[in-house]
């Protein structure tokens, strides 16, 4: 791959994301907010003509890329695409500051909804809107690259999707990749569409409940409420996006077997059955803890279910305090952080099938102890796992672990306490959003140093990328000819 | 194995429990506390008399096991060993009830130190002696169990050592174990004596020196002070415990290999490397963020080195209460909490080997993305080590967090804060001793109810025995002939 061909490749990106600003475009117009319409004309109008003189100047071009290349336009993809996202902020001046405009656009391609701003209402709808349609393009994105590229490149673990799909084999990449992608990108859309009606039904105005679709769907949760899904106060609204963001937490290739009629890979699937199991394991557990705190039983259960669903499948909307709730409570959603959505999903964290993996692993070795020549195999999906499977989510998990300990670390600089600190973390690197303490669902991230928002900036990339996409160009040898 | 060698056996190491009670009668008649002789001599005449009446009736029979009775022996010695060692608490009234007195009989074998007193100077001298000498007694029956006969069973990665140490070899067990186990309790025994002379030339008393240099060598943190280390108020004191808790935390194959000139050996291990490294990095790092809080440099280092090293080392005694620091010192704790001392050694917690096993893993994954077909192995040791350890090492990993979140859950039954909970679970399951917040080090265990410490004295156990060895009972398999 040459620099020229680097730089068409992203820029031909920029270009369909320039594109999507005619939609803040359009919500300024009908909203009269004519002096945040050069917010987004200027940026894009640039980059769609440098695309364009990129495109007719290598016309006749090839790009042939090397797989190394494929990381490098991932990673470069992703970090272009949060410079142009922050321009709209900066020209507009909603954000004085590249730091802060980086961080929220950042948290919004990553699907984390993590916000500096504290008074969300004060801003121009175009600017919310453009807030949530970050979350929408970004959870496209990572479908795309998920379930289409990553299995192919086998990071972390991602060979395992490889496998379960029906998608692309090696060799004739690109026809198989552009259908599955088509009609993954149907079935968001489809899905998309229909929250937007449930929502509107139950009472939300027509630009609300795009805002809030985008948002769900990409289970990002920038809100254009300052109390978030709290401001409605209406137990239909909540019911419906807690379906959604379970739904968007769900691997989509599932949707495209139910799209083919392949119901046998839906019901032999290990992942899901996890991910059910622990929304309504954990989902009665807080439940249970928090039963006393609300005036009805349903009440509590409706709230628990909610908080599930935000924190597993990383979304990060908020419909009560959990700050305010008890250890015993508070202790799910801390368990459920560590966890995630499915892979293939929209969802950010550790995700379900790596904690499969290690399961059966460990009952394995237990098994092992008992009967030390049989040979055990990890059953996943109705089939015999890929052993080495297990090596690559080992390596996963650990690497995780430490990239979280690192950016707690980083966190307390700013003198916030442990937990704060911890769950900071775990929020950034799990595209979540709010953690607990100084981070809770109602606070911000505003207050951080500009130092620690550009680290948090950079892990949410990370964490995003299924994190060795961002850290293998600190491998010596990747720089190697 | 029968029923009637099973109680053979273990009242065969409850007799020799019982012999080492000579040791704290022998203070209770120096210190002239008359009222609690009987506590020792009572539970210890009767062990002795039932072990002898075992042997007698038994004296031809011969014992076989399968390796599912060591499971068995092991899990049930440990057991019964916690009960004998309450019982002095008990008859001696110093304990009114038996969770607690259980509790702190485990927390003493286990070599935790976590304790329910509050007060332990007001207790007899006896009394004190007999919870350091626990730590002493569990401290060298942990070195026997994980250098010589958990490699054998393969326990969680301990395969690992079998390769490095030139111990057992399966088929002529007995003669190699007893030859190599006597050589380490000499060492223990040396390291020991030199302790406590150190201490005493140092300034302490002889009795606080024996029973002190007890808690060190096993990694326990029980004293004789309601402050602990604090108490003494002496750089030379606290150096002098630094030195021998980081000592204690060494896998003792390598004072095995130092003793018969294998230097080699030595250089080349993979954890001694990573465990000097970590401890010299954490200390100069949490050097760097408390140096405000001290008048001198060289305070802060010596606090600062002290905390790491009973950490890391899961000693878990006190020189400063860590729980006044700043997050970004507290954050270098919480790591270490994480990590634990060396196999093979007395400390407890997840090992530095399994970590230095999860990184080189991590490493090759990335290679791996570079390089897709390369084969990539482990080098451990200046040798290439066996692929499936890092099958066993992932599970485990995985097991530890499980059971860490399980009595995390536990601990914020008892209504203490988020972090309290979860420090109190890693040192529950790696055998530390103090956490943060409630339960600091300047805190106690007391406060739990009666069923959180029966849960926590399960996990002290389970981690002492490095898990498997405690749920293995809980597989259906297990008990199938």
């Amino acid at each position: 791959m040459t620099v020229f061909s680097f730089f068409k490749i992203n820029f031909f990106l920029l270009a369909i994301i320039s594109i999507s600003f005619l939609l803040p475009i359009a919500v300024a117009l009908y909203y009269g907010e004519f002096e945040v319409i050069h917010a987004f004309a200027l940026p894009g109008v640039f980059c769609v003509i440098v695309a364009f003189i990129l495109a007719l100047v290598g016309k006749k071009k090839k790009i042939s890329m090397i797989p190394k290349d494929s990381y490098i336009v991932v990673a470069a993809a992703w970090g272009f695409a949060s410079f142009l996202g922050a321009s709209p902020f900066l020209i507009s001046g909603t954000i004085d500051n590249l730091a802060d405009a980086f961080f929220e656009s950042v948290s919004g391609f990553t699907t984390t909804g993590a916000t500096i701003f504290s008074d969300v209402e004060s801003l121009p709808h175009a600017i919310n809107f453009w807030r949530c349609q970050m979350h929408w393009l970004g959870g496209m994105g990572i479908v795309a690259l998920t379930v289409a590229l990553m299995p192919l490149l086998g990071v972390g673990g991602f060979q395992l999707i490889k496998a379960e799909t029906t998608g692309p084999e090696k060799g004739k990449v690109t026809p198989k990749i552009a259908t599955t992608a088509k009609i993954l990108w149907f079935i968001y859309l489809a899905l998309t569409v229909i929250q937007i009606i449930l929502l509107k039904i139950a009472g939300m105005s027509w630009f609300d409940a795009i805002c809030h679709s985008f948002s769900t769907l990409g289970t990002g949760g920038f809100s254009t409420k300052n109390t978030s899904i709290t401001f409605y106060n209406s137990p239909a609204i909540e019911w419906i996006i807690t379906i959604f963001m379970i739904l968007a937490g769900v691997n989509f290739s599932l949707y495209y077997f139910l799209v083919r009629g392949k119901l046998g890979e839906i019901i032999h699937n290990s992942e899901i059955k996890a991910y059910i199991g622990i929304i309504l394991v954990t989902g009665i557990g807080i439940t249970f803890f928090i039963s006393d705190l609300y005036p009805t039983l349903s009440d509590a259960f409706r709230i628990a279910m909610f908080q599930v669903a935000t924190i597993i499948s990383t979304t990060g909307f908020a419909s009560a305090d959990f700050a305010l709730w008890s250890s015993s409570a508070t202790i799910f959603i801390l368990l459920l952080m560590f966890i995630g959505g499915c892979s293939g999903s929209t969802a950010g964290g550790i995700k379900v099938i790596r904690w499969v993996v290690l399961s059966k692993q460990t009952e394995n070795e237990v098994k092992k102890l008992l009967h030390p020549h049989g040979i055990f195999t990890i059953q996943l999906n109705g089939r015999v796992g890929r052993k080495d499977v297990v090596f690559s989510v080992a390596a996963f998990v650990f690497f995780y672990f430490f990239l979280t300990m690192i950016t707690t670390a980083v966190a307390t600089l700013s003198g916030i306490d442990l937990i704060s600190s911890f769950t900071a973390a775990l929020a950034m690197i799990g595209n979540i959003g709010p953690g607990l303490g100084a981070v809770g669902p109602v606070e911000n991230f505003g207050f951080f140093e500009s130092g620690i928002k550009w680290w948090f900036s950079f892990i949410m990339l990370a964490g995003r990328l299924e994190l060795y996409t961002m850290f293998i160009f600190f491998m010596p040898s990747f720089w190697k000819k």
